[in-house]
């Protein structure tokens, strides 16, 4: 998906940039950022121009104005909250991978439909699937990760968009069916060990 | 990825085999076989043609031949050992994935570098990681997954390599290096929660 690769290229264009600027620099090159992220100079320009960040040859692009439009493209400015669905091994690695709170994330709620994994404590409240209309509602959730079994993710994912979420990160090992305008992305582990499989047994076929 | 996309496909036509099998059919057109995965006859018969399973328009594709085929493909003959490196949250939730045990993947090691977590029981005998050369070679272990902090990954990747592993599931947040006949799959969850939340505040700009 060509939104994910522009993403992380913006990702490591601001890394790179919050180096820069540490380092003392107020305007920056697209050769120089493009070298420090092993982009192309073309590359960087297009990028920037897609999202009308400014810059001249002669000067260069200035890193503040830079950075504030990067963040906002990406959604740095804001905290982004997020809910996770099915509390079974994967839905529990989830909200304990670590990398969340180092970022502007928050996975605000879990839900499971099994009443004995509800309030456990996780550094994390889990809630029964009665309350999630009232939670994404009041919470203005716009993300939510299904990490149930195969046999439950269609119908909360319909329940998911019916009360407003906008993209799914799918766990399950099944395709969702979901409005146009509603992005899924699927995290098929069967499908991800099936292709490498595939890989070692068919080698020489792999590049056809 | 291509391979995935082919996999997901024969995946789908194997178990419409199956069905039709057992519903007593012994020969099946590309064009019913399409219908019932919603994949069209002409790229069901590119699909066979490619792997050279052969049928005629007139009488066919004969089932048990041809599962027999996708079978070796897909490498559904054989036991497929896979090894994974790193017993955080995220390798616990892969080594208790139950979809593993109904397919023909074994997960026959884990390994970490916490002296703490071995031996433990969760199914699975998690082993130091001085350990990796021995189990790598006497099971010709050919897929790994890296399941490991960001900082070790790298070095970890290396010596999976060294010592004959050939492709890769890694779900450490970082660019592993490898050379070119090593195929590494990354799951980088860090990317895909921001690639959702640049979906959710640039719906407009995501479909340039």
């Amino acid at each position: 998906m060509e939104a994910k690769a522009i993403v992380k290229r913006l990702t490591k264009y601001r890394a790179s940039l919050v180096n820069f600027k540490e380092l003392g620099f107020k305007t920056i090159y697209s050769t120089n950022l493009g070298e420090s992220v092993g982009e192309s100079p073309e590359q960087v320009r297009k990028d920037f121009s897609r999202f009308s960040l400014k810059g001249n040859k002669k000067a260069g692009y200035e890193i503040d104005p830079l950075l504030k439009s990067i963040n906002y493209v990406l959604g740095k400015n804001i905290i982004q909250k997020i809910i996770v669905v099915g509390m079974g091994n994967i839905g529990k690695a989830f909200i304990q991978y670590k990398w969340f709170s180092s970022q502007n994330v928050s996975i605000i709620a879990a839900f499971d439909i099994d009443p004995s994994k509800h309030n456990k404590k996780m550094g994390l409240h889990v809630h029964p699937l009665s309350q999630l209309k009232d939670i994404i509602h009041g919470h203005n959730i716009q993300i939510a990760v299904i990490a149930t079994p195969d046999s439950a993710a269609q119908e909360i994912c319909d329940r998911l968009v019916a009360y407003g979420v906008r993209a799914i990160l799918n766990f399950a090992p099944v395709v969702l069916k979901v409005p146009d305008e509603i992005i899924v992305h699927n995290l098929d582990l069967v499908n991800e060990i099936n292709s490498m499989i595939y890989y070692v047994n068919n080698h020489k076929l792999y590049s056809l």
